[in-house]
Parts: structure tokens; C-alpha cells; sequence
């Protein structure tokens, strides 16, 4: 993956379980051409380490960080606990509850400390990846331009589907 | 409000009624000095206005919009449809369900249009805010500082709270 | 399908992967002898063509407008908000939580601006259709006498059921 | 109320309770000159009216039914179940579960017997009567300009309150 | 099935495919020796016959009804309001939400008309049986001793499933 | 209170808090001229005495037992456990969660031990007094008739608000 | 408070607000004599501090920590991953939601670090007391005779107001 | 199974089922040379059993007690009432309702009977172990020690996880 470049987006997962969920986020971030790592750090498995990530994301020159986990999903709100980044929070659905408590324990932030939170699961990973486009875009035309363009895509494909629809249908 | 400035941050509401919730997100966008605008949008009641406002934010010089909305809130995903500006979506707790069904309704976006959800209500607009700054503070140095600066005042009131607890118990 | 005769409904859905739990939906509305179409329009993703098409159905002969979307289902709002025809909501199980944010998204609809919401998924499709044709039907006696009919045959169906239970147990 | 031209509209609610939660859907039939009747009947204490209010309304002149309750919800599914006229059900927020009951007793109709649901208490209510406007609309081109006037007061009220905080916050 | 003496429990499902989930409901009422019927009937295909069933049930001598369905479960509560028996309402899991709407139509019922409610299922309905048992055996005394030995006998197997994994993990 | 004649209904609350709510169901009973008793019995604080209450409750001559309690409501499952007597249970909306946790815990029953359930609250309450009448009324003919009775007072009363609404509205 | 002697349990909340509700817990260990320490310390807003504590309280002498915090209740979990000690986590019903979010934040914890999670507000918070007592007490006899001997009391206690609501009643 | 040595900790199940979900609470008491029991009891059909095993839990010399069920999960709430050891409830994911249910029935005990309460299903009878280990560690050093070496190799694992994905990605 793209890290010979700067990194620019830390993506971390609480579990390789996650990665499956997790892919199409990092190869939205490799399609816009955003220099980006993947890290498994646990807020309660590896605090320290997940801790330390938080803390030197900014002086390592990371802008934006994306951070996956199901159930009582701490590792979004621990991380923006210990870096004021834009920390993106993906709830997976991991357990048996479909990945409601995952969202809660992700979105319901106290004032004061927010978490950026997209929806459950593989569709919400592919959105943080858009997402954290879009806030570097807003430095940064060229991203912003490609930004433009990967919407301009999505209504095209979504066109195809119904020109595909209609063929079928008649 | 600080309008004189060219406005970086849009906040928009579905309806008057949110304005106490959401006047929090509005001052602490003003204690960091950045230039916002406040508008009612509704994307039910007022769809072109909120269509337009979403498609000419980019070119007005917005580089966040914020977007609050209770019961089936639309408008911050209305908002991400017509703009690749990063969006923030605050769910309110209008209604008998207290919010649930607006969080569900801005989170759970399909995949290709993101919104960057944070809680249900006052502690979520205070957030939305705050995660504006950190969007902007991307690009901006001064004002990465400030909001390093806000958590460790955050951090502070929260020591000065448990040494008056201490005081209190002893 | 029976697009040569003016099309009185539309059926849209977000997705093609929504095709399956409408189909339903379509064959009814076939098996009733009313002329619609079915498209791919998404309130996210090609949100000026779902919005042209709302603000265009009436002149062009519509009576209903029949949007199935599943997740933070915003489609069928969006169509009420750019037509003042009867929109159906019909909500998708799609995504980890089966549905429940589809029809939150979908019934709780501001004052204002009513979308008449059906049961989540292929059921809801099927019922999405009678419940056009009994619109319709408020100015069409013949078709009323259809649905009405229909009616017979499901008890007579239902009867038949328990009939062959009887013969199963005995 | 009107009842002196032929109604068209009948509002039944299963406890005189549902009734501050209703009268904004009277009130809005009202506006657009729709006669209509308000009836209380129970799916569970008056069985047998309830069945032939249902049974009868066609003949009677009624194009659509409006019915509200709360908890275990039945009385929009019983009506549904004895005339194929279009049945709006309204969930009422009665009892602890604000509503989630009724919502979810209304809406999940088994396939065959459709209930066209709204949003929960009082929003859903005023939605009811103008669904029920829009659906008598399809075949009254009078009545479809009210309606698409009414869409026109309501952007211009929210186009008022947007300029009203403005001044406010100015 | 035990039809010859004079039936004593009638059994109704909403749909023949809740016959799976009710079985084990009538192979305890037959392990009790208690005659009963089983019937298809609709609360909202077949209203007319479910009300008639209802109505005659006492004086074709029946002692409880029980009543499965599922979805926007009617069935329980539309034969509560036309009979003054006993009726036992059976959640079944069908459509996407697992029960947890058929439990809320059948158990939150108005004041006046009691449904007595059991778990989602196949449990559920096996303990229907075991309720109507209880409710008859208040009058009858030799059944009141075939429901205490039920009980002897579960406590017996749940102690021999205790025996048989002592012996597997020693 | 009744208790001169032998007591066939026990009322068991697990608090003195839940007494409010469960006034209805001992005024109910009392209106039938149904002699019960009323305790306090926990299945947490008490689990000795509550066990003894039902093991000997056959004995003492009571007939159905009626078991109301809140939160991680167990005990009316407890009362089930020792008494194969018809036992009710309401669940109390005690605590923050309204009555869902308890509705859930008093439902849900594994299969062996039955549970009828009714609603949550004092409308559950009153219910659970007209169940244990109509239990009891399987052999009381003269039970039976003042059940039927109530059932005619019941519709008498909601047309009789039905008619005081029309006076109101015209 | 008994802080002379060698604190034993530690109670931290994320926020002063949450005082109230944990009152009763100090209350509770005092009535045993145990002696315990109150501190605010928010995995969010000091987490430095909040991982300290957890780090150091096996090397200070306590035996069980008491973390009490609402919403997005990371708290318990945090303390849980930087100390071995029997960490209590204790849900709080601030924000909308009513507790359901920080109860699922609190108890959902990944395989490795458990929390043992009490019940919403002040009864979850009482319960925490004694769950502290009863495992101090596995290794501490006099402390397991006074849990034993609360145990005795809160049978009397519900017995004398049974007693009570008996006199009431007759 | 190491039952040689005086067994310090209980396993009980409601139902054989549970002890697929329950082994790795085993296997895990057994790597750190806890010795246990595994039972089969019932709160609901073998509850003298089930009141006897608690009562005399402590002469026995057990320290905790480990109970798992599913649904209405009433049996580590009647173990708890049983008995003043601290009791560790595990949720269990049967039925359709995915633990819930269980969830909501264990944790949500009244003021003065706690259960300790861990996540449902799997990962909650391993986290079961964990805390029942870190109870009986607060007075048994060589435990302490073997906790904190676990949570070493959580974190080896966790890290070489980690590099593995590491190794993957480039």
C-alpha cells in the first residue's frame, strides 16, 4: 500500500476480524491516491500503544483518523481522547446485536470530544474513506476536484443500473 | 454573529426549534473565531433552497456544513447529495423517540455519500462544532492550536470539578 | 411491462439490489391491468434526477409514486418533498439492522409533508401496490370492483389453506 | 364540522384520548374544505361497529379512512381488513413505549391488506389528513391546487422563520 | 388429532406457514389428552369467519383460544374482542424484525380486552399449551395432576442433561 | 378488602412502589366479587417466602396468581417455577427503560414454565384482573356472564364517548 | 469519608452530574466500612489521569474500582484495560436515550477484559456497593457476615412493608 | 476436569445448549488452575435445586459463581438471591431476539441484589472467567500475577496481529 508518500490517514482496527469490513476503505483512500496506514490497536488490548498512536498522529504528520470496532466500541472515542484530529468512527458488527452497541459506544461522544460517526459496518468504511477525502480536500483542490469527480461517477453507475433496469424490464 | 469574515462553516437547521440545541454549536464556533452562518433549510418544506445552498457552498467559500434535523432527518444527507463538503449531521431528539430515529436517519447513509454523525441533541451540536475546527485546524495551524488549547482547558475544568468534589466530601 | 398505456405509477427504488424484494410490487400492479415503470433513482446519488422526476410526475400522468429504499432511506421524503402526489414508502432490510432505520427514516416524516409508509421489505413491496390501486380506485370503479375482488380471493385463499390443514391433521 | 356536503373523509380513533393528538388532522381537512366525520371506535371494545363503519364506508360515499390508536395498535388493520377504501393509520404515543408499539402494530400489515402509515402522535396526524387530501386530489384538480398551495405556504413560512432568526442574530 | 370427544382448545394461526412454530403447541395439548382444533384464520383475510369463531366458541364449548401470528400481530386481540374466553396470543418471528413487532401488537392490549401473551416462537407456543392446560385445570383436578407431573418430569430431564455432562467432562 | 370468603386470586407485587399501578387490577377483581389477597413478595429479597407463596398457594385454594414487578422482572417466572397454577405476570415500567426490560423478562420463558403476559403498566393491571376472571370463569357460569356484562358495558361506554364527541363537534 | 484508613474501593464518574445517581453507593460501602475515595475522571477528557489511577490502584491497595459514566460510557472499560482489578462499570442514564447507550458501552466488552456491569442509575450504583462487598468478602469473613446480614435486613425490610400494606388494606 | 482440589467457582446453565457458548469460560478457569464445577440448573424447572446450590455455595467453599442463560435470564438473578457470594451473570444469545432479552433480564436487578453482568453470548462466558479470576486474585497474589501475564499475552497477540497484517499489506 500507498506508504512510501507521507502518510495522511492512520486507519485502525480493534481486531483483524475487522479487516474484511474494513478493505474498502482502504482502497477508496488508494483509488483518490492518499498515502495511508492500517494498524490493529485495541482500546483495551494495547491501550498504551493505542494511546501513544493518538498522541504523535499530528507530528507524524497524519490528518485524519479512522477508527473501526464492534460492540462496546471504545478505539474512535480513546483515540480522539488523545488527539485533536478529525478521528472518523466506523461501528462494526461484530456480536449479536447487528452493531447497534457499536454505534452508541461510538456516536454518543460527550460534549467536548467528538467522534465523526458513519454508518455500520462495509458501508460505512467505504464513507470514512470519502469522508476523510473530503476534509483534506478542503485544503486541497486537487483531492477536492477528484472528490467532485468520484460523485459524478456514482450518478453515473447509478444511471447504468437504470438503463440496465429498463432493458430488462422491456 | 462574526458574518463580516468570509463564513467557513454553515449550520443549518430543519426547523426554529432546534435553535436551542443548537446554540451551543454557534458559540463555540465563535469562542474559535471562525466566521459561521446560521440558516433554517428544511429539506422537506424548502428542497431548492436547501438543494442550492449544499451546491453553491463550495464556491461561497464554506469549507464545512453542519446540519441538524429530528425524526426522519434528511437534511444532512440531502446536504452530502449536492456537495462534496464535508458534512455534519447533528440528530435531534424531536418527537416521542428521543432522537433514535433521527440518528438512524443521518448515520445509516448508503455507501458513496457520507455523513459525519455526532450524538443526539445540545451534546452533539457542541461536537459538531468542535469537529469542524478540528476539519478546518487540518490546514490551519492557529487553529489546531486553539483546539489543543480547548482540551486542555477541558481537561483542567474537569481536574477543578473533582478537586471541589474532594473539598466537598472531606 | 405495460408502459404503453399512460403510466399512471411509478416504482423507484435506491438500488438495484432493491429489485428482488419489489418485484413483487411491479407483478401486482401488472396483474391489475395499471401501467407503471420502474426506475433507479437515489435520493443520495443522482439527486437532481429524482428530484426532476417528482417535480415532472404529475404533468406526466402519474397518480402515485411508490419509493423503496432501505438504511437511512431518505428517497421516498425527498419525493414528497418535490410532489404533492401520494408517495409510497416502502423500507428495505438492508444493512445489519433489518430494516428498523429504513422505516424510521421512511414514516417519521415532519409535518408537512406525508409519505404513507408500508412493512418493511417484500411484503411491504406487494402491499405498496394494492394500496396505489386502492388510490386510484377512489376515482375508478373498475377498479375498485378488481380490488375488491382480490380481497375475495385472498380470504378464499386463506380458506383453502385451513382446508388443506384440516384434510393434513384428519 | 362539515358535515352537511356528502364526507369523505372519516377520522376514528380508538379512545376519545387520541383526540388532542387528532384534531390538527380535523383542522387541516377543514382548511381544505374536505368534509369529513370523527368517530370513536375500538377494534376491541366496539368490534362490530368498528367492522361495519368499515364494511359500509364505501357505499356511504367515504373515499378514504383516517384511523388513530395507540399500544397494540389494531383499529387501522381491523378497517383495512373489512374495506379496501385507503386506510391511513396514525400511531399513537399512548402508554410507556411512546409509540414504538402502535408504530410497528400499524405498519407491519401481512401481505394483502395494506395500511398507508404516518409518523407517531401529532405530526403523524396532520400528515393523515393531508395524505388523504392528496390521494382524493388524484382525482380533483381543484383540490391538487390547494394542495400544491399548501406546499407553497409552508416553504414560504420556512423561507419567514429562516428570515426572522436572521434578523435575530444580527 | 384428538377431535372425537368434544373439542375443548381451539388453535388459530394467521398463516398455514406458522405451522412449523406451532406444532409442538398441539402434540402437548394431545400429550395431555385435552381435545383440540387447529384452523388457518385471518384477522385480516378471513375478519368475518375469525370474528364468527370467536363469537360461537363459547357455546361450541371451547375453554381458551389460542391464537398465533406474527408481523402486526391482530390475530389474539380481534378474538379477545369478540370472545370473553381466555385467548393466548403466540408471537411468531416472521418478516425481518424477529418477533419483536408480532410480541408488541399481542401483548400491549387496551384496558378491557386482556390477551395473555407468551414468548416469541416456538417456545412460546409450546408454553401455550402448557397455559391453556393450567387455566382448564383450575377445574379439573385429574389434569391439574398430569400439569404437576409435566413439571416432575422437566425437572427429571434437566437433571439427567446435568448427570449426562458430568459424565462427559469427567 | 374480600378476604372474608376463600381467597382465589393472589396479588403479588415485588414492591410497595408498584402498588399505584395495581390498584386497578384489585379494584377489577373486586368488582367481580372475586375474593384475593394482595402481598408483597420479592423473588430477589424474599426468594424463601416467595417460593412458599407459591408452592402452597394450590392448597390454600387459590386459582390463579397474579405476579406484577419491574426491571429484570422475575417474579412472576419465579412464582411459575413453584406453582403449575395459571400465573399472569404485568410488567412495571419501574426504572429508565419504561417497562421494556420487564415486558422482556416476564415474556420470555423458556419452554416448560408459561408466563401470561399482559401489557406494561396499570393498563396490564386491569387486564391481568379480567384475565384471572375469565380463567375462572371457564367454570363459573354465573363468572362468565358478569365477564360477558363488562364486555357490553365496555362498548356502552366508549360510544357513549363516541356520541359525547359528535355532541362536542357539532 | 473513610479515607483514614487504607482505601479499598475506588469510585470515579466521568462527570460531577453524575454524583447524584452514585450517592448511594458511597453511602452503601460506608454503611459496611469500607473505606473508598470519589474522584471525576473522564476517559475522554483526562484520559492521562484516568489511566494513571486504573495503573497505580493495585500498588495504592485497592481492591475493586466502581466507574460510573453515561452515554458513550467508555469509563469502565478504559480503567478495565490498564488495571486487573475487578472493575464495576456503572451505566448512566443521562442524554436521551435513557441509559441503553452506555449500558451497551458498558457491558458489550471485546473477550479479554471484562467489566462487571450493575444495573442503570442509582439501583445500578447501590448494586455496585455490594457487588465491591461481596468480593472483598470471598476473603474476608466478617465483611461476607454483614453482606449476609444486609441480606437478612432487606428480607425484613420488604416484609414489614408488606405487613404495612396488609393493615392498609383490611 | 479439575475438580481434585476444592472447587472455587461454580458454572451453572439454564439448558445443556448453553454449553457450547460456555466452554471457553471453562477452558479458560482451567489455563489459570482454577478449580470448578459445571452444572445444569434451572431457575424455572429445577428452582429447589437451583435455591440449594446457591445456599450452600459458601459452606462449600466456592467464591463465585458463574450463571449463564438465555430469554428471560432469571438465574443468575435467583443465585444471587440465594446467596451473598458475587455472582456473575453471562447472557445468552437463544431465541430470536439475539440476548436482548437476557441481557435486560440479568442486568437490571432491583437495589440490593447485584449481578455482575459481562456480554452476551461467547465473549461474555470468556470475560466471565476472567472477572471471576480477578475476585478471588484481590487475596491471592500468585492469581494477581497470573491476571496480569494474561493481559501481557492479550497484548503480545493483539501486537502480533498486527504484524502479521503488516507483513500482508506490503
Amino acid at each position: 500500500m500507498a506508504e512510501t508518500e507521507a502518510v495522511k490517514v492512520g486507519i485502525i482496527m480493534g481486531s483483524d476480524s475487522d479487516w474484511p469490513a474494513m478493505k474498502g476503505c482502504a482502497e477508496t483512500l488508494k483509488e483518490f491516491g492518499v498515502p495511508f496506514e492500517v494498524r490493529i490497536l485495541s482500546a483495551h488490548r494495547t491501550p498504551e500503544e493505542t494511546a501513544q498512536y493518538a498522541k504523535t498522529a499530528r507530528e507524524r504528520g497524519l490528518q485524519v483518523i479512522i477508527a473501526a470496532a464492534g460492540m462496546a466500541a471504545h478505539l474512535a472515542g480513546v483515540i480522539a481522547a488523545h488527539s485533536t484530529l478529525p478521528v472518523i468512527g466506523v461501528p462494526m458488527a461484530s456480536g449479536t446485536l447487528q452493531g447497534i452497541d457499536a454505534l452508541l459506544s461510538t456516536v454518543q461522544m460527550p460534549p467536548g470530544i467528538p467522534v465523526a460517526t458513519v454508518g455500520i459496518g462495509a458501508s460505512g468504511a467505504l464513507n470514512a474513506a470519502l469522508l476523510a477525502v473530503e476534509i483534506m480536500a478542503t485544503a486541497d483542490e486537487s483531492l477536492a476536484k477528484k472528490r467532485e469527480q468520484y460523485q459524478v461517477e456514482l450518478a453515473k453507475k447509478a444511471k447504468q443500473k437504470n438503463e440496465k433496469l429498463q432493458e430488462e424490464l422491456h
